[in-house]
């Protein structure tokens, strides 16, 4: 396929499969400077598609190094007002949004102060956290394959050959080798949902992850809801919150996670900075320790942020029918990466993962920063609340 | 100079002599796609001077072409709030505020239906306008240039010396070459302050234009101020409007202007599209024909938007000391054209152009259209109050 044609598949599974961009509806669109040709396309088929305004934020991740090695250091978590209100209006507005990802140059950051670089979380905006929870935009995460990031996904080729190899597998995963993506995504987010259901039926009251460098329990709350990636706006637009995706996830007790676990992947921030070989210990839903073979003080520096940012938001489990994790590529980008795995996240969780009485219980946090756990070699385990324990994946595959 | 040093140095020249930005200012840095060099210098620059935040804004004109393309057209004037309100609360929070200029890829939308392109000004948006007549901003336009532009400006040329041509031709008008560029701009600005002081003394009730295919007189309010560039924040900040500059102008009388004048440079829109070779004749401040050798349809649908698109927001006069005008090179960009010769413009004027007396009486527009009318062939003659007729400018040399 001619990368033109590629960019035109996957901008029209952004804008169907992905956010079902509605007619009237405003579009925004954040991308990473380098993703011009997809955000084009995008723009396009949103508009074909009857969309009022496509408003589309190109962050340069270049100006970002700049602040934060000329900026003073107390002024770097400073956001103006009108990027939060932004994101509050669109959620007024009942906007869609779309979001690719793809680092241009990545490890841009890397050789910056952790200390400093933890404290401009840009582009991520705190107030998304709510708009999500909210329910109010339909929205989609694409990923955009660019040079630099072929280059740090298979550095062994020349860097047209990593390209190349890099759209082959975007396409791969985003089921755009099929004769009709949308009918192939229609089947698998069914065998995901019907994962999450048979995972609600059961309502754990902890699972327990154990392998290689992992004994970790996570307690879930009494109404923690299992779901795919599949969400419904408040006015019931279903939308595909990530492309692709493979994942079955809820919001954990914050109050309840011990033992230890060590990451299966890096754990790759958006603006290029790195954790490697994570391994974190976590006490009555803390994580009290974070070390890494690389970067931990990247991570630490984006915990220490406040409160919740030590405590889980987010629990997940990947089975091993997706697309990605068959690949072994390891893509140094969590959108990918997390769904080859499973995997946990520090920082917000989610609402819509509760019950309303449980609202109250959901951490809350500035962050949200997942990281994978899981593996062939993971073994996943449920308890109930009589304390039976119950195998939910054995060697990648569901055994519920 | 090196390229890299050239970049450096106009990025100090926007941050100091033009926006003037002070310790904890936000920077609001608007820029089109292609002008990433000079945006990470600026930012790095408005830091190292203490700004509080740089806030990018990219502008993809291939967005707005696949807009006019693809969009419904009753949604093409359709601009979200956000965008005002940022522009607004930059004035309430006294934020400086820079533009890039220098077009990527000129005439990208010059095939498109004029009807359908006159109805989307992006990247202008209509409140900074008020913005600009509140003084609340300390700003700046410059130059930067592209690959795209040095073709249109130098076709004769190879690519990559058409861009050195143009570099070179930025850094003279500029003041770059200078040894310091901070003097010569102060020497120069002192020159058109003195003249728009001797313009005030005058205190002329019309002005006339008289030249090849001109013949026109504008009508002057009995309290239009002249000055030139070196505007002053309400908070008394400093800041050079425009670099490089070359003028003094003041707002006219919007009911009286009459006769025809001629063009004497391209008018080129921000979008790409240009009208060339224009004649416009005015009765009683209206516009009521607008005619061109190309591109008419692209300022009648410009001066279609609303009832003060055909009448004058601004009259200007440029000397031949200037360094923009011996070039003789035509820039295809308004802000370096006008500063090369006396010129008018359509639309929105300036109230800190008059005293508050006659605020009720400036042109009011969501438009502002610079056009070129002056040359060394075009005589300027001020009438005063008492009728005397007083040679202004001839052979663009000052004869006050």
């Amino acid at each position: 396929m001619a990368t033109v044609d590629r960019v035109q598949r996957l901008a029209e599974l952004a804008v169907t499969v992905g956010a079902n961009v509605q007619p009237d509806q405003i579009v925004a669109l954040g991308a990473e400077l380098g993703h011009e040709p997809i955000v084009r396309a995008i723009a396009a088929a949103a508009y074909r598609r009857g969309a009022r305004f496509v408003d589309v934020s190109y962050f340069d991740p270049h100006v970002k190094r700049e602040r934060i090695l000329n900026a003073r250091p107390e002024t770097l978590e400073f956001v103006p007002p009108w990027y939060g209100e932004r994101i509050i209006q669109l959620g007024e507005l009942r906007a869609s949004r779309i979001l690719t990802r793809g680092p241009g140059t990545p490890g841009l950051l890397d050789d910056l102060d952790p200390a400093l670089t933890g404290r401009d979380i840009l582009p991520r905006i705190k107030e998304s956290g709510k708009v999500v929870g909210d329910r109010t935009t339909n929205w989609t995460i694409i990923p955009y394959p660019t040079p630099g990031w072929a280059q740090q996904v298979h550095p062994e080729l020349a860097p047209e050959d990593a390209l190349e190899r890099l759209w082959e597998e975007i396409v791969h995963v985003c089921r755009l080798d099929e004769a009709d993506p949308v009918a192939a995504w229609t089947e698998r987010i069914e065998d995901t949902r019907a994962a999450a259901a048979r995972l609600n039926e059961r309502h754990f009251d902890s699972l327990h992850f154990e392998g290689p460098g992992t004994d970790l329990t996570i307690g879930l709350l009494p109404t923690s809801i299992w779901a795919n990636a599949l969400f419904e706006t408040v006015d019931g637009t279903a939308h595909l919150a990530n492309v692709p995706t493979e994942e079955v996830f809820t919001t954990p007790d914050p109050e309840r996670a011990d033992g230890f676990v060590t990451s299966t992947k890096p754990l790759v921030f958006p603006g290029g900075s790195s954790t490697k070989g994570l391994r974190v210990r976590f006490e009555e839903g803390r994580a009290v320790a974070i070390e890494a073979d690389e970067g931990a003080a990247n991570l630490r520096a984006q915990t220490a942020k406040d409160e919740g940012g030590v405590r889980l938001g987010e629990v997940a489990l990947v089975d091993r029918e997706g697309r990605i994790g068959p690949l072994g590529t390891v893509f140094h980008d969590t959108l990918l990466d997390e769904n080859a795995a499973s995997h946990i996240a520090l920082g917000q969780g989610f609402e819509f993962s509760v019950a309303e009485e449980d609202h109250g219980r959901v951490n809350k946090s500035g962050i949200h920063v997942d990281f994978m756990i899981g593996s062939p070699e993971v073994d996943v385990t449920g308890a109930t609340h009589d304390g039976e324990r119950v195998p939910v994946l054995r060697g990648g595959a569901w055994q519920i």
